[in-house]
């Protein structure tokens, strides 16, 4: 599965778990990711536990989905790549 | 508010929220927590946000709370000082 919607608190969300195999390389891509939100001036949750990180974007402007939002998943998955 | 208790799918967790002016001020205190978390080998879920990060402790093996989830809040707090 890749990425989902989510609804929390009535705000739609896109949501993706990514895996790793320890905290460490978690943290790493939790940094990357923060670099790209940074240069784009959009900011993820970024959930970051040992073995895995939860990516979730949203529009806080319109407390929903926008199509930046989704423009930022594919960025996120090319962070991988 | 401090630390509370919250039960996310039956485990007792430890969680407080902590406040910054930014996104980066957020991600260097994710860092810096993530170094205590490698350091303990004990890790926490650290969902980082624009100025805000969500720090939850638990452990894993017990599902549930042991006396060193407390230690680590303590030490959470600790980063801050």
């Amino acid at each position: 599965p890749d990425w989902c919607v989510e609804v929390r608190d009535g705000i739609m969300q896109l949501e993706r778990v990514f895996k790793f195999k320890n905290f460490k390389e978690a943290l790493a891509f939790t940094n990357k990711l923060g670099a790209l939100a940074e240069e784009d001036f959009h900011h993820p949750g970024i959930l970051t536990e040992w073995g895995k990180v939860t990516v979730t974007w949203w529009s806080h402007s319109i407390k929903g989905l926008h199509k930046n939002d989704f423009i930022m998943a594919a960025k996120t998955d090319d962070l991988l790549s």
